[in-house]
């Protein structure tokens, strides 16, 4: 919440980001939660319809957990058109489907389209309706096309800052470049495969020292399944030091205990 | 909230899904909601480890929105490892990377090895850790491989329903086969190609006759805009016959005036 932190959160926020158009939005506690999953998805430019409170509201900020950099930004007014009347492209959620012949696209596609409009310049936004009724036929006639979540048909309803949030997100991951997976390894390396073989052939050795591998015909299949296991550990340089440990702590307790137990 | 409701949503509720576990959740409203975001997922097996307040919770059922379903049948457990028995692979949620050699996926990779994992028929789960401090390092070698959302990176804290939320709909779009764009045409139809090239042929011919087309060596290039303007229109066969009734008006209306205004 300080100065620092807002100045960071803009910095990190996206130019060309997608608008937040709040039609007559009523709780001002619900204002604040949906700025808060806008900064949480790097998106700043929130507009207000009609807000039903008036604005500023206390209890919005209250609720943004520190996206004030987002309420602090909003602009208010009293007219849709006005909301909407520089954006170039403008999607419009709703939950049902209305007797209103309109393309309905998914999050997904959504947030594709819209990579692609800011990739050209366009400004684009998202329109919201009140939280009890949600957009009226009027209000979706300024969009290009409806989105809709599709959720469990039978419980599908979303409260406002989490429509925000999933079509927010939506767009985030469409221009996000972090891998599917990562193994971060810290202070250590992945093993290398000579590091790795070496540690399976001392277990292997030590194992058949200890007369584990029988019957000899098991041995085989029974030295594969413990390469397998090793081989999906993806484990680091220090965790094969550790493992190495391991062997010579159990030989140790064994030879302890009389080679034959 | 009614009996029907919970059976509906139920049956929505898709088998195989993920379980949700809450370590040490704090606040009973945010199971509640934690139970509102799961169903919204077709998520219903909800388990609290060491729940602060006790169980059954009254808050919980306050803030569930109707999803009694999932809050009826949560389980509660003392123990973490009693929690996951059952399970083949478990994912743990995690803001911070942790000094730990884990993998680390986006919620979009998890939820294709959720699938794969349930489409042979092994049971997974979600670990999420109490509000405020989050899984602890010894939560967190209970699970397979952690899981972090890409959001905002100076501003990514999220409440616990909306990592729930975020995590069950990669999990329910990665079955989902909604289609990307739908254009719902009511009562109505498609144009067909012939319906609208009679249309953008009368529309033509009565602008060739009101002199619309100035100078002539033009008039190629304005019909096929209008033609592209149309075409993308997308008009049903009613939204057509709207259309020529535009054109006819027009025209009475210019013929009204006088044929040189």
């Amino acid at each position: 919440m300080a100065g620092t932190d807002k100045t960071q959160a803009s910095a990190h926020a996206e130019s060309g980001a997608p608008a937040v158009i709040l039609v007559g939005p009523q709780l001002g506690e619900n204002i604040g939660m949906v700025a808060r999953a806008m900064l949480n998805c790097g998106l700043l430019d929130l507009r207000l319809v009609r807000p039903r409170d008036g604005w500023p509201n206390p209890a919005a900020e209250a609720t943004a957990s520190g996206a004030l950099a987002v309420i602090e930004g909003a602009k208010v007014y009293d007219e849709l058109a006005d909301a909407v009347a520089g954006l170039n492209r403008v999607y419009a959620t709703t939950a049902r489907a209305r007797d209103m012949v309109k393309p309905v696209l998914t999050p997904r596609a959504v947030a594709s389209e819209l990579r692609a409009a800011e990739a050209v310049g366009d400004a684009t936004g998202f329109l919201f309706g009140p939280e009890r009724s949600g957009l009226d036929n009027d209000d979706l006639t300024f969009a290009d096309a409806l989105v809709t979540v599709p959720l469990n048909p039978a419980f599908s309803s979303l409260n406002l800052a989490q429509a925000v949030l999933l079509l927010g997100y939506e767009w985030r991951m469409a221009g996000d470049a972090t891998p599917d997976r990562a193994l971060p390894t810290g202070d250590s390396r992945p093993a290398t495969k000579e590091e790795l073989i070496n540690f399976l052939s001392r277990l292997e050795q030590a194992l058949d020292d200890m007369g584990f591998f029988h019957p000899v015909e098991k041995r085989y299949i029974m030295v594969r399944n413990l390469r397998n296991v090793f081989q999906r550990a993806e484990a680091t340089e220090q965790e094969l030091r550790t493992l190495h440990g391991v062997v010579s702590a159990l030989r140790g307790a064994k030879l302890g205990k009389g080679p034959q137990d």
